[in-house]
């Protein structure tokens, strides 16, 4: 297929442009028209493709796009799940060129969603679009099922595949929202991390106060959510919170061995990322760090006067996202309710407090040795030259853990990204290489299956 | 002069309002010309009064208002000063009314700049105003030097005050920016605390990373400055920097007492701040831990992700304002150097740290027994009936150190606002009683000097 990747690749790559110049930023409810574009845009780049039963799912959120094709007798059934919604562009003015105006530079597409999910999984669609124009039929059964709210935590998607059982019957789920484990080597990701985000917001007072009059008086939102939030991490950075790490498996020697194969420069990381030093749990590597431990992350704060200059004020509320990533036998509502009881306990003087919980998820392991698994491997080694890796990814992908419970299927986790892309961040690209060869190989591995 | 002031305060209120109504707000740059228009509104209500050599002086800054009467031979000089800029209005949304559409409920006066100081220094001028209406001339002689960069700490008065010794030389400085004591309790302020302000900044990567490919590897800046933050303070309220409480002066028995003497109400300042307890350093009263007391307070924090919902990252960045208030013979560099060297020593791993000093000021003490403050004790006396108390003000007013330094002179600070008229705070007001009797009190002041 590699020729006919080649020949309609241009057209390709505009088309993926019109899909990342819509801002579907699924948190922001002034974005909601947006997201629903993308719905639409999905369903009709399905329907091109030749994919049949084609339908705009409404949710209580943002829609579920569906499609199917279905006639391929006696063969396998393959669901195909991404998401078209991205994360939030901000802080925008750190991006060199506009998020939603799409732009190549050096080979990479730059723009939201270019590697998050927007441009992975348009690769899926045009695998199929390419595989029907040149053979007039796909080799296996496939279904869609693409949702606007994967940023979100997926809220209805759940449900929905709870309530859909048997029209998403399939004998493997296959998602590609992950990366490779380096530029040339790709990875089908064995394990996800778990998810538990929050808002902890401390309230002191009914006003701003000024700090002349009351400051020394009277307690200080900020020192209270200050101290609160120091108080979850060890200085080793180890994490606080009694009862967190019930449940996270002790990792043996074989899960050491094997994280320790994903290959790691860590000077050439800290060069990248202009990072003075790494950090993090005493006693593991950063692979071990990021992949089979859990983490309690502080994803931002904010508190009394933020402007030009200065302000001298008690500030009356400070608050703090923070999220959590968990393994193993973590239950995330007992680690939720652990953080409840740890904020509870250690309530500075003074300070109202407020944990709002956001989402949860179950942490997700996958056996490597699957024939859907190795087969999509072998599909990798065709196109790529080297097999890929098994690694344990240290993100969260919250429904997996659904698809694979509910639908009873191995999900195979084929990404095309790269972990240096940007995403979740200012500048997010996709290399092109990985888009034109992820096609080849994506219509490799249905051929093959 | 009672009847003079009942006849004209319709008038009087309806210019305040004019004067209230421009946001002359000093600390951010896209209100530079309201400052100025704020400047000339000043010069010309002084020209209205009948002052004379009035100017409004450039500075690197915001101008400096000047002008005199000195007709009155063999007799003292008074001069006056006030500021006619104002705090930012940030947050806005909680303004009942708009900050600068002034409106009177309830007999106050709503607007930003009510009682800080626009109002209170409106007093003095419509004191010279009815003075000059009435006799034609002044009791005494009259200097005005009404500064725009008060809010933010006066960078250039001090020079300017250093470089016109003669031109302002003068018996007594007024000073009408505190306040009373509680309604219907004049106060004459009798120490100020020094200040100090910066801005720490905390960095740890050059892009915000996904907390799933990295959280719990890399180093956290909102982590890093939490911990810095946190190790601010001790549990009992004390401020943990080594080297911060050098020349604070242990309290005298005397002055414990004297500070007993202000009335403080706990259960009603719980009440209408919605405070559900009292905070601050172990071993010390309200009063004491807000005037003879240095308090080091964060005033606002902010880093990573703030928008609605999450974002799952590793926030690049952080940082916080902090201000102190100093007493004694505390040395505001001292201090800030101190608290320079617990950065330094404090660091956590892998985050670059800057800290930024904004303003520092000396604290101020005042004898009370000085004639020029007894005589103003004896004018509030004479309109409200009751012997003002001569309280330790928590706040900081840069400049009167340097006043009275630098002029040799006695500093009155004869405040008529109350401290629960929301002063750096949304809904800031002005009781108007206090208006039209602090211009009574001004009169009789000049009259007995």
């Amino acid at each position: 297929m590699k020729e006919a990747v080649e020949l309609h690749k241009g057209q390709f790559i505009e088309e993926l442009k019109q899909y990342l110049s819509i801002p579907s930023i699924s948190s922001l409810s002034k974005h909601k028209e947006d997201v629903k574009e993308a719905a639409d845009w999905t369903a009709s780049a399905l329907k091109k493709a030749g994919m049949e039963n084609v339908e705009v799912i409404p949710t209580e959120g943002h829609p579920i796009v569906y499609a199917d094709w279905l006639h391929a007798k006696g063969k396998p059934t393959v669901l195909v799940y991404g998401h078209y919604d991205v994360q939030p562009e901000d802080p925008i003015d750190l991006w060199e060129t506009p998020p939603f105006e799409p732009v190549i530079r050096d080979g990479k597409i730059f723009a939201r969603g270019a590697t998050d999910d927007k441009g992975q999984l348009f690769i899926h669609i045009k695998a199929v679009d390419l595989l029907m124009k040149e053979k007039g039929e796909l080799p296996v059964n496939v279904k869609f099922v693409i949702e606007g709210e994967e940023e979100i935590a997926s809220p209805n998607l759940g449900p929905f595949i709870q309530d859909n059982e048997e029209k998403l019957a399939c004998d493997a789920v296959v998602i590609s929202d992950t990366s490779f484990s380096e530029k040339g080597q790709p990875a089908i990701c064995t394990s996800l991390r778990g998810a538990l985000a929050m808002e902890l917001t401390v309230t002191t007072a009914n006003s701003d106060l000024h700090s002349g009059t009351y400051g020394g008086g009277v307690p200080n939102s900020i020192h209270a959510l200050v101290q609160l939030l120091d108080s979850l991490h060890e200085e080793n950075g180890r994490i606080a919170v009694e009862g967190f790490y019930k449940g996270v498996p002790e990792p043996t020697e074989a899960l050491r061995k094997e994280v320790a194969e994903v290959p790691f420069n860590e000077e050439r990381t800290k060069q990248e990322l202009e990072l003075d030093e790494l950090f993090g749990e005493e006693g593991f590597t950063f692979h071990e760090r990021v992949g089979i431990r859990p983490t309690l992350e502080i994803n931002g704060i904010t508190g009394g006067f933020q402007g030009e200059g200065l302000k001298t004020i008690v500030p009356k509320e400070a608050s703090a996202k923070i999220s959590c990533r968990l393994v193993g036998g973590q239950d995330p509502q007992k680690v939720f309710e652990a953080i409840q009881r740890h904020v509870a306990d250690n309530r500075p003087v003074g300070a109202k407090v407020d944990l709002h919980q956001y989402i949860k998820a179950d942490p997700v392991a996958i056996d490597s040795k699957n024939p859907y698994i190795q087969k999509a491997a072998d599909a990798f080694e065709s196109v790529y030259d080297v097999r890929p890796l098994f690694p344990k990814e240290g993100g969260s992908i919250p429904i997996v853990e659904v698809f694979g419970r509910v639908l009873d299927a191995p999900v195979v986790l084929m990404g095309f990204g790269l972990p240096t892309e940007n995403l979740h961040a200012p500048n997010e690209h996709f290399h092109l290489e990985n888009f034109t060869k992820g096609i080849e190989t994506v219509c490799k591995y249905l051929q093959e299956l």
